[in-house]
């Protein structure tokens, strides 16, 4: 009988159940036999409330999976077939540091895209490597899904700097996919999309249906509704999509309508609402309020309120292809290879590609002339962050967050990395010796 | 007995003195026989100022060359060895629109970067490529020497749309190996700065000096004084020279300093000095009533307050090599052709080139990683800035300003686009058909 | 036969024709038989052209008024029954100074309220005292008619510290009388308007019409037009007079919507319109090209676009109402006497008073308590405005500047007091001794 | 055997304490006997606390006093000799509303001065009244000292509305004559200084040492410490004392340095650091640890963190003063009654006072020029403030935020008034009937 273990890196996460409910979805053709939830001390009342629930997911669906929790990481690694990775250094109080402290020089903070997804990969780079020269040791054959952000700087790092086998991934494109749908009034599975650029920094500039490239009607209509529940839609996002004739990823909002983005992450951060941060340990904590419920034994709806919808559906479809080899179509992170030829070849982009037994295979595309500058540009600013993170060199800092297209001044690149250098001084031996 | 007939496109301006003191200065190695300025009827009065004055230059030098002006342009270039443009299109009150109407937007208003430099693009190119139609005709083996503004985007639009052997020209390269050698403390004759970039957004990597790269000495050495006069320098980036190990044209302050930069615009603005322009219609003012004195033979030392000091010694020096084929090294606009390898061939960069009788040919270069995300992205606008230029198109105007870093906003974007538009009207007509 | 003298000192201002219209509408009451225009020798073009204008004025309405210029004050003066002052010391270049300089520190630059108005009294009050001590030498019965601004301050100076009967005067409340009649839809003729305050800041707060209180109608009428044409009225004024229960002074928008109005002036500062002054230098430059045009014989349309409409009607019907002593009530600023308990008897309100032979006897009135805080607190700065004028002592001046509501922060009182001292520094002799 | 029962309203405060320890310093010259902590529901836990320490401090002192608490509060107020309010409706959750929400619109968040203080008043009034209304039935005859913030708006609502025999006060003056005193290298208590303003709106314009004034010795010299532990100083402070020639309560800073003042608050709001409430949230919650602790016997050092230092010595002095008839002079907040005339009587001003049995008596004083406008521009916005808490009127309240010089424009009094009316709508009943 075959069998499959699963080990999912930061199983504390509020996700997890999304998880869970992928593989309990994927059972005709996933032979999941066990799922490990890896976490830290901070973490073992999270993992321990998901690991409860997770059991009463599979009793439920009737499935002979063993799920249980360790604090031990390379234990929990050992043999298994695949690894999920979902963590957050520092957790949510990390996260309103890099959302606050930018916002003190009327920059924006956001834990992605700028000055806060710089430190957030500053403290996620030396962890994941930690965690892949463990899989170089106890399961050197397992895949890794990589989920943890930003997604396409971790995942090259990753695979820049260890032998693991490591796609990145990131439920953007799929939402995107459904806008495209919602747009063109199609079901969504008849809809083939085609991306190219960077994570949260990705277009998708064809959408094929019954062989007709529609792209062009579907940023010709406007939809209202964001594509992600974490960012509140920009108005004219809709009007900048129709002037370049792609569809954008909503974190480009950023880029495009970086005043307004930043007026409004303002207001929420001086008024009572408070930073994304504050507002997910809210949603956070209603979770595992649920979650703990001993007679709650499916995926709750509250849970589509974070941004990660469709979560599961990313990482379990990816873990089915390879596993089954089937050669299918999805969008994740790989090494460019070519694909985008004014970059290197070893940078990681985000591109649809064919899934199989050997991995991501990535599918020739054309990136369009008004996009690339800005691709180009916050690839500097992502090569940079990776040395940066490595070295602990603050000079490569400096010059990353120079090279970010939302800091306008060496005045405040140099006050963000000085403060939040300090803030996060105990994530960050390497700026530290 | 050899002639050569120089035309000067622009003839009115008050650089012409300085060009003419180029010629007189290279008198044993270029036989100039004729000089004619060439300007439209708005420029009468200054260029026949400036041929009077030309013609007291040239005879206190002893030199027997004809003088004169024109306003019959085709007339004027008949036959030319070598036409050198600096025009002005709209003159000085479009200048100020260029850098007041930016800055109602918090947006930075400058005539060569940002959606200043855009607007000027807008209103020179097809007057440049109307005045190489001319030259295709009645001086088809002569070179155009560009040094209007801005030069790089102007030289690109010409090598791409016409048969003109067009080379651009800055004064910037000239005065940063000045600044290197005061900062080496080496006379600038023995310093062999290598250049990479654009046009105002270039990088000296290299500074030879006896053979051995200086450049790292010479970024550790603060120079408080401004590179170019019309740029009051900010007293952060000598650091930001440092950090990215090479010494930086002073326009890409507007990058990297922005918001001091704006800053200082805005109190500029705001205050009795007011912009760049009507500090410059002052000087000219000045200029002009000295260039009136019948008694003054010579350039008068307040012409160095303009930003284009040594402006004659690059045009004439370029002029010299051509025409005696030296093969010497200078610093030019020219087509890319694989020198930058993220950059399509022609395309036009900035890099020091071998001048003879064939022309510019680049040398091999290698640019800093730190700004070859900002070069491409500023490429990308200046391609959409010359789409736009020629047909009109506001939809490549405006994704020329979304790819512009000094635009964050496409609300901005849209404001600046419309206003200014509306002001120039009179010289856009591509746009109001 | 009796004869009237009328001497204009600031006899080249661009109202003067309105002036001379009021005399020759007046002529069935008011003999006047001389008018002499008196300027300093910047003004004499303007004045002359006045000069020739007033003549064929006069001419064509058949009075036998002579007209005549002089630079000599005191010649000038002699022997006038009344003296209308309306200065503008240091002229439209230091009114621009008086603009332009507070807004570099975000605060509203005007000319009559904030730190402009003020620097306006300092130059101000030394010359209009000097000439009431010319006054007081040689035509020590006359009248003087206060139209300089600001106009309650100059005329609180003049009468604490000289010995002329001066009444200051402001065609504001005419206006408004006007708006309030456009409001209920009736002749201003039969509206009995009762106003209290200080000049540019009074309210309207009885609208008499048949007998019966209209004011709260009034108020509940939305009215799009500005009552002064050189301010451009903020939409929520309208809203502010209905909560107040009273029509308020166009000058009050500066206090009430002070952020819409700095943001007004500081995007006319940047962009191309420029301040008032800069606009109001075109308009006089037109009205003076039309003043000369020996075929006009009447005030043109123009002269209306200033603010200073309904100017001579204010001003001639005062001196009509003095010298016929009417004791019809009119509006003007004059000594308190108990009028506003609050403030002290003498320093000067905007209040309604009956005028006749012996001047203007203030008429009981009840100031609306929701105005009286703001009275209080601009009377106590316009208290130490004459102080600091006569005295040159800069804690003075630095305190009153503390005392104007639109001054936020010491910092900026610091800053604008030094900079425009310096500006100002030809005309404020007392500070620089 | 001399009996006294002492009522607090608000016992829960962390301040009590403090004033436990003020009773017993008394002890000699106040024959307390019993002490009762009146709180709410909400406040029970830390009432208790509260209780235990009272108890274990009067225990140390060897005193037979009776300490109890009772959430009953005409059963606590019942014939008692003094009741010390301290309240805070709402407690620091709604602090934090009133310090942020007016921060949006960019005005100052403060608890007592601007909008902050504003709707503090609001949301206390009627509570204030209502325990009025009790103690005219159970304890007429108390004295009610009053603590609670805005002070001196309390304070006059109580008086103008009640019989209560109500005296006001507040530890600044106290604190800023130790400052003086601090200045001027003397022992404050050979210091006789006089204040003269309103509550948080006060001068010390006369410092007498020996007979002499030395107040211009005392504002001629820096003291970087602040005056009040909750309010960081701005150092230009110093300069405006002596500029008007008298020192000024600390809260004036926000008049006179309030964009410094702002911009410190935002960047407070944005950061880690939080606004005021939050610290303050912090600091209690230690306190509280402290208190619980069985073995704390006297109040620790860590109260004087909060800005309430030398209360107890205000509040217990203030009681002594009229239980034994001592006619000594202290500073409090009373009906003004021609002290200031260019107020009504019946508004209540904060000055020096004889204290008596019949309680406080203000002594003459000279209120500085310098300050008249302010204090009443800011006494007109109390009167308005009073009248919206009672009557709930939007009209009034809208009035009210005009008369604050913290609100400069009527668009942010709209927007601050409606959300922060929404905000607190659970305690402002009378403005959703």
């Amino acid at each position: 009988m075959k069998t499959m273990k699963i080990a999912v890196i930061g199983g504390g996460s509020s996700y997890t159940p999304e998880l869970m409910e992928g593989i309990i979805n994927h059972k005709d053709s996933l032979p999941v036999t066990e799922v490990v939830l890896i976490d830290i001390p901070e973490g073992q009342e999270k993992v321990s409330i998901n690991t409860a629930f997770a059991k009463r997911m599979a009793e439920k669906a009737g499935l002979p999976i063993s799920v249980r929790y360790t604090l031990d990481r390379r234990e929990g690694l050992k043999d298994a077939s695949f690894v999920i990775a979902q963590i957050r250094v520092g957790g949510l109080d990390a996260r309103e540091k890099d959302e606050r402290i930018p916002l003190k020089y009327d920059v924006i903070g956001q834990e992605t895209t700028g000055p806060g997804g710089f430190f957030k990969a500053l403290r996620t780079i030396p962890v994941m490597l930690s965690i892949c020269r463990d899989m170089e040791e106890v399961c050197k054959d397992a895949w890794l899904i990589n989920f943890t952000n930003p997604s396409g700087i971790i995942t090259e790092a990753i695979l820049k700097n260890t032998k693991v086998k490591c796609i990145g991934l990131c439920n953007v494109s799929i939402n995107m996919r459904y806008d495209a749908a919602e747009r063109l009034s199609v079901s969504p599975d008849e809809l083939d999309c085609r991306f190219i650029g960077l994570n949260h920094l990705s277009v998708m500039n064809h959408a094929y249906y019954q062989g007709k490239d529609r792209i062009l009607d579907a940023v010709s209509v406007e939809n209202t509704e964001s594509v992600v529940k974490n960012i509140q839609k920009d108005a004219e996002m809709d009007a900048v999509a129709k002037e370049l004739g792609c569809l954008l990823s909503p974190y480009m909002q950023y880029f495009y309508t970086e005043k307004e983005a930043l007026q409004h992450e303002k207001m929420e951060a001086i008024g009572l609402t408070g930073t994304r941060a504050a507002q997910v340990k809210e949603v956070e904590k209603n979770l595992f309020e649920c979650y703990k419920d001993i007679n709650l034994r499916e995926k709750p709806a509250a849970l589509a309120k974070r941004g990660g919808a469709r979560y599961s559906m990313a990482a379990i479809c990816l873990i089915d292809s390879i596993y089954n080899d089937t050669n299918d179509v999805q969008v994740v992170d790989v090494f460019n290879n070519g694909i985008i030829p004014q970059l290197p070849d070893d940078v990681v982009i985000e591109v649809n590609c064919r899934i199989g037994r050997n991995g991501a295979a990535p599918l020739a595309s054309d990136v369009p002339a008004s996009v690339l500058g800005l691709i180009g540009q916050v690839k500097a600013y992502e090569e940079y962050t990776i040395e940066a993170a490595i070295t602990g060199d603050r000079n490569k800092a400096l010059i990353a967050l120079l090279n970010n297209p939302l800091i306008h001044d060496v005045r405040d690149a140099k006050g963000i990395l000085n403060e939040l250098l300090e803030a996060h001084r105990a994530y960050l031996p390497a700026f530290f010796q």
